[in-house]
């Protein structure tokens, strides 16, 4: 795909900066807008890039261009701007009215939002998918480690609950276990939702000596993939371990797995199934 | 109505004491079977009872019986049994496989399983508005707090996403503020629900100065209003309260509401409200 430099305005979390090492091993040069406040790492340094607050859209705008930027992309975790803080150009200042209507309608809205200003100045929004498709999960096995036919009724059932929940733009992942939702993902994150887990009762939930349930993460219907597709790391297998789980389902071909290779590695190890699926 | 002693099938938490005192209250002889295992606590002993754990159907309608019930309501939290170190009377060995299977749908399943038991001895299966009508929520206000226009919308969306979860057998309360879902309620109830809130980004939710987020709770449409309806009581309210959220909307009709004037007077205290809705 042509589109020049790929332009990533950067939100917190470890997708952008898989995204920006992913696009870069494909041969692709990248240019980094870490957002003020969103916990950007180090790593932007060692890629071109300008530190701009979400209220500079006039200032994101003008620095893709003139790194030759034709395609953007906004990954990663965004919070909520507190717009009375926030610094503001002039362009900011005028669409802040419609960005405070849209953080309103949930966070899907206001990424959309940043990214609908972004094509408006004529850049072109591409999704993870395309920027870095090395990352996308595909269908069927990752590790050695396969789910019985008692996981299959649990991920079908944790799928619909994500399902269910992401048209209503709560959340992108759920636990299920022999039928029973253990835990929903809302504003939380995955990872507290998955800490959660060893406090249930016992009966509930899975045990050292015998793991049980499933983590399921899946793309929200309200998005478009171009934003906060759901991702799974060595982190997230660890943490599905710690909450006794016995595997994880992701939606194939629209999650995204951090490393897959250290990913596999990871859950054979620890004896858990990773698990791409079309539901 | 008539059905003689209500026979009340106790499980844990604060309703069947509630149901008991209020059908009590009304004139109504009341025999209590609390399920062992169940953490029910001292008030059976107020009341005619006998201690009996769920695999022992046969003996808990011989004893409804033999207290002249007719009508018979199953009230409270009942953990899933471990079916393999259950007490088993002779029809509980017999239906435990059928026990098992219900179990294996989810909670609302397994109490619908147990009712249909007693049902098929001849019990009329109430519920708790028939047997204790004084403990639904009405539609209105129940404290002198009014919840504002801005929280009109979030009670909205957090009973969309109640009702939507509900189908699933998920969980019957949701917290939103200003349109973002705070918290949904899976297996771990909504106490803890509500103690994450605090711990979450502070530009998400309310603070102690600016109260903001709405809990919600509402029946789940795979109930039949005979087993597990959602409670509110004084706790609820001051867990809200701790989750710095501005309010309480339950469906009218369809939750229960323990001790209202005490509900009412903490509401007040704490400058929270509490509304009963038609969604």
């Amino acid at each position: 795909m042509s589109g020049g430099t790929l332009g990533l305005i950067a939100g917190g979390g470890e997708l952008p900066r898989a995204v920006a090492h992913a696009a870069r091993a494909e041969g692709r040069q990248v240019f980094v807008v870490p957002l003020l406040g969103s916990s950007t790492e180090n790593w932007v340094r060692d890629f071109p890039h300008a530190f701009l607050s979400p209220g500079e859209p006039g200032r994101i705008i003008k620095a893709l261009k003139e790194a030759g930027s034709e395609d953007v992309l906004l990954a990663g975790r965004v919070d909520r701007p507190k717009f009375n803080e926030m610094k503001l150009d002039a362009k900011g200042v005028m669409l802040l009215p419609k960005a405070i209507a849209a953080a309103k309608k949930g966070d899907d809205a206001l990424l959309r939002f940043i990214v609908g200003i972004c094509e408006d100045a004529g850049l072109r929004a591409v999704s993870v998918a395309q920027a870095a498709p090395s990352l996308v999960a595909k269908e069927g096995l990752l590790g050695r480690v396969a789910p019985g036919a008692d996981h299959q009724a649990d991920i079908e059932q944790a799928f619909k609950i994500v399902h269910a929940l992401g048209k209503l733009d709560v959340g992108q992942a759920a636990v299920v276990c022999e039928g029973l939702a253990l835990a929903v993902e809302a504003a939380e994150g995955t990872d507290a939702m998955l800490a959660r887990i060893a406090s249930l009762r016992e009966s509930l939930r899975g045990t050292e000596d015998k793991r049980r349930g499933v983590l399921a993460k899946a793309l929200k219907p309200t998005q478009d993939a171009k934003t906060d597709m759901p991702v799974v790391g060595v982190e997230t297998v660890k943490e599905a371990h710690a909450a006794f789980l016995a595997g994880i389902a992701v939606e194939a071909g629209a999650a995204l797995i951090l490393d897959k290779q250290a990913v596999a590695a990871e859950a054979d190890r620890l004896g858990l199934f990773v698990v791409g699926v079309k539901p």
